[in-house]
């Protein structure tokens, strides 16, 4: 049962797709109080509650003992310590084992801050910095029921092509169509699938979107069309910053037609990001999104089929504004030297270390919605859907007959409509891989299902173990990844020692594209999770009810990955009997039938567990070195 | 078998107690490559070998995977990017499945890199920065053996008194005899135990070393006489650095001896710590430490008999050379805003938030060692060695009677012997507590007993669950404190909802203090590990080798911590039968018979878990509110 309460005036997010009526105030749930003046919500949690959601934030699956906050931030220390991640999915779901189940979704697109059982540990408080929003409540007999309903409300998820599914190479640092040649070329001599590389930043000429660095890319059709003949999709990156450079027509045009935020003056709004002083499309308006939907048409015709939107929080590494006055602050240091205290130093160095992202600076610029002028903090998180929904429905006008490939890193409920996402800028952490196994069921329930994690870890440099360990993971989730950034250590498979496991991994990541590419489509249209937790799917099984390091995939699997440095094995509770598949290779596996019940399962650093569910069927196709070139028909096939 | 190999013109660290003869390089264990310089060894690793030691390091008991520097360093970020915590413990011990046991020590106090499996999975790379140093190797039969005979090297170990074994409340913030009063009051209100109080860095007289605030303590006897009544210890931070202020008496009779570390001018090196622009005694001279040792001296007199010596890495907020430097740089930033490029910006910020601990002033100052002049770099890990032995020489000299606590934040191998440590400022994270786990041993090994973390985590918000896990983890810690950093949530243990859990905690803690008092003990002087990894312990068990959640703590007694989030129980391995208490209280408690292997076992948040092993005896006093009004008879009896 889902209803909608509305306060005050909210920001149209089209996060729904269905207009529900608005109900009176005095049918809100008994389990919800509300501040005088709507701001502040408390919910008593009993002991044994689980609240889920919040899709890709910190901490574990269960968000129970900390503090969120909803406020899409450009932050690779996915931390302990931290509030805000990428994308705002602001949906959670009560469990209690005493029958109570509760969605809430919150609509509301400025920054929100949850207190779950943090400060009390029994009691939940959700603030809103303005009583302006739609809430929505969902109560039902089970989790699974409530989320299909809430997946009814905001509308059916995006899929990416199957071709997708396949593996993708990614590097901050490849430049020329030469980077993606020897990729290839490793590929084919060490005959690792591969089926997508990305174009990260350094593509561009001289950062400007849309644009490329001639000396590196001559002739993009051309390059296309060998990539092409090799079954390789190639993905540039898109950020949504235009460079203020006169003579570049993007920015001309958009600037004469008057498309880019303004500031409170009414000028257009400056801030840095790669290509140093840059303007921001306004995305909240409908032309915008149509004028910038169609710049990916030259980048389409030359014969690109995927993209990935970057740094659409968007962030923003300072505004000119804001670094004139830390330039003239820092101006005094010197002469402060001799008497300076540690406190004035140390405002100093957050002056400047506060130049990237500020608060401030978010508050000083402007949309238009509706005619109307809208600060952007006021509806920050929806300037990701903005462009999200600008690259989707312009693929759609200029290139119809095909589907199209798109993640973006920032993110909001309604955003699941148009494009997947990645989790963002992770590290090379043991601790990153949890964190992905958490964030996939809560991201799923809030909509995003064409998601995946930087396998490998984007920031700092990975090692052999741990690159085995995260693809063992990543090879279930639909968008699978190597990414990293400039500087750190070459991770491309064919760089370590042991490439047949590497090899052996994505080969067993190909066979089983049939299986996760259904589980994916049924999931974004039905409804479903393609991550369960255990305790959703077994909701009388008290025991599954703290299971976090394990996850159900589709209907018919259950995966237990590894994810602790030189362990060699791991338990896993089997909520009910299963067929436990223990892979080395596509060929070469172990099939040995588990009762339910505690287990201690040895899992060598080339081994990937897969358990099958009774009454559910698991399929594999034979695995090939491109999407393109495998065979549908069944290749094995297993039964409990 | 022992030997010691040297190499070039080693620094006397005074590490080891035994001056072992030095063995021809030709006889160096066949498992070590020494590069031709020296200054580069290599040893190959087994699939499944265990790499133990390195003491106070992030990751895991097990280093392998990971690259590790021996560089004593400021940095509360504890995470899987960090190379170096605040000691450095340079010894590691290799445990082979096919037979190899081998201890290695570097007797060698500038930065040492471990490359331990991490750029190639199966080598181990240690590099030193000059071929000057003494190499130990230690091959034996099994682990234990092996570290047993390390310790016989290095010495035996400081112990702290009884009473230090009792609950420590500390904060930074507390700011006079007022705020001890309060805590006092409200543990006797509440009912719970407390043996000491730090007093952090607010109580001196603007951050002048020895001195105190006048104001918040006119009377330090008479707060000390009244804190005695209690049964209250007080213990006072002391910091190396000493405030340049001209009539600040430390300052200038240091100066006018000569005592300070110099510049390459031959200067006094100035570098901001907590006092502001401080200079730093040259604690490698013995002259300097007994002048130093000294000054404890009128603390003592009134009553004091604990310390905690605080920022002797050295931490250095900034060199006033540096600063000069970085305020020079930025003054120029203002007039190039307009056409900054993002590099220079990062230059700009990197260059300001590199003032801290920076490599280059480390390189900047010298001591005196045997009457040469050395640059501080070469000698760093020294350091806080020359600090805990001048505090525990001025102890003996000023306070022959009485067994004093110190325990010290920095520390290299050698400052064992003299003082305690605790692990550093740490963070409220849950990772935190496994970090704790993985610590204790290796620092164990590396001849620190008295040891234990900031319970409920130093740096960002505690909340009540993470605290109570905490407790229940830091319980079994020789050193048992509750510490937090300025600005953070309270968390003294009466800030929280469920008392009756704390008091139970701290009660039980107590109760188990003459067992764990005893084990400490044993270790330090024997050269045992007070908390053993279920691999050296049960070498025989394979599966025990990657069992890194479990400690034996002393001979009797098997843990099993829960430091997951919204946990209600976890996994257990037992390498053969015990007995398992599950207390709530000292009083209410399951007493389970369990079989070798593997369970899974509630543990709800208000229980501890204590296993008991076969063949041994733990034993339980009636707790007190103080360790003074403990009796020593026994009150419960527990034996397998």
């Amino acid at each position: 049962m889902i209803k909608r309460f509305s306060f005050g005036n909210p920001i149209e997010t089209e996060a729904t797709v269905v207009k529900l009526p608005v109900s009176s105030e005095n049918e809100l749930t008994k389990y919800i109080k509300l501040s005088a003046d709507k701001k502040c919500m408390t919910i008593s949690l009993e002991p044994d509650d689980i609240v889920y959601g919040l899709g890709e934030s910190v901490h574990g699956m269960n968000k129970r003992g900390f503090t969120y906050i909803s406020n899409n931030t450009d932050d690779m220390h996915h931390d302990e310590d931290r509030y805000s991640l990428y994308g705002s999915h602001t949906f959670v779901l009560i469990d209690s084992l005493s029958g109570r189940k509760l969605g809430i979704f919150l609509d509301y697109p400025a920054s929100i801050t949850w207190d779950i059982g943090f400060t009390d540990k029994d009691l939940m408080t959700v603030s809103l910095e303005d009583a302006d929003y739609n809430l929505y409540t969902v109560e039902g007999e089970d989790d699974l029921s409530i989320i299909k309903e809430f997946r009814e409300l905001i509308g059916p998820s995006y899929m990416g092509p199957k071709w997708s599914f396949g593996y993708v190479q990614s590097r901050w640092g490849y430049k020329s169509g030469d980077d993606f040649r020897e990729i290839i070329a490793n590929h084919k001599k060490y005959d690792l699938p591969i089926d997508s590389i990305c174009m990260d930043i350094d593509y561009m000429d001289d950062y400007k979107v849309f644009t490329l660095n001639k000396e590196n890319f001559p002739d993009l059709k051309a390059l296309m069309d060998e990539m092409k003949a090799e079954n390789i999709h190639i993905l540039p990156n898109v950020d949504p910053g235009i460079k203020c450079e006169d003579g570049f027509s993007i920015y001309e045009e958009g600037k004469k037609k008057g498309y880019f935020c303004k500031d409170e003056n009414g000028e257009d709004f400056v801030a840095a990001v790669w290509g140093g002083l840059t303007v921001m499309p306004d995305f909240l308006r409908p032309e915008v999104r149509e004028w910038y939907g169609d710049l990916y048409k030259e980048f389409i015709e030359a014969g690109i089929d995927g993209f990935w939107n970057d740094m659409n929080e968007p962030a923003l590494f300072y505004s000119r504004k804001h670094l004139k006055e830390v330039a003239h602050d820092l101006k005094t240091l010197e002469e402060r030297v001799d008497d300076l205290t540690l406190n004035e130093l140390w405002d100093f160095t957050a002056t400047i270390s506060g130049l990237s992202n500020n608060p401030e600076d978010y508050k000083s610029f402007y949309h238009t919605v509706d005619g109307k002028k809208v600060r952007h903090d006021k509806v920050h998180n929806l300037y990701s859907v903005g462009m999200t929904r600008a690259s989707a429905e312009g693929f759609r006008r200029n290139n119809p007959d095909n589907e199209m490939l798109l993640f973006s890193r920032a993110s909001y409920i309604g955003g699941h409509r148009y494009g997947g996402i990645w989790t963002g800028d992770n590290c090379s952490y043991y601790s990153h891989m949890d964190l992905l196994m958490h964030q996939l069921p809560n991201l799923n329930m809030c909509g995003f299902i064409y998601v995946g994690a930087d396998t490998g870890g984007f920031s700092f440099h990975t090692s052999e173990p741990l690159m085995t360990r995260f693809l063992q993971l990543s090879m279930f989730t639909p968008l699978f990844r190597n990414h990293c950034a400039l500087g750190k250590r070459d991770q491309e498979l064919y760089r370590f020692k042991d490439i047949d496991t590497m090899r052996n991994i994505l080969n067993l990541r190909y066979s089983f594209i049939p299986y996760l590419y259904e589980s994916a489509c049924d999931s974004a249209e039905n409804g479903k999770l393609m991550f369960t937790p255990l305790a959703m799917a077994y909701p009388d099984d008290v025991r599954a009810r703290s299971i976090e390091d394990q996850l159900l995939v589709g209907d018919s699997i259950m995966i237990a990955p590894v994810t602790a440095p030189n362990a060699v094995g791991r338990y896993v509770y089997l909520p009910e009997a299963m067929r436990m598949l223990r892979f080395r290779s596509v060929d070469d596996f172990d099939d040995i039938e588990l009762e339910a019940g505690n287990h201690y399962v040895d899992v060598a650093l080339n081994e990937v567990l897969v358990f099958v569910r009774g009454g559910h069927q698991f399929y594999m196709a034979k695995p090939a070195n491109r999407t393109a070139l495998m065979e549908d028909a069944d290749f094995k096939y297993f039964e409990r």
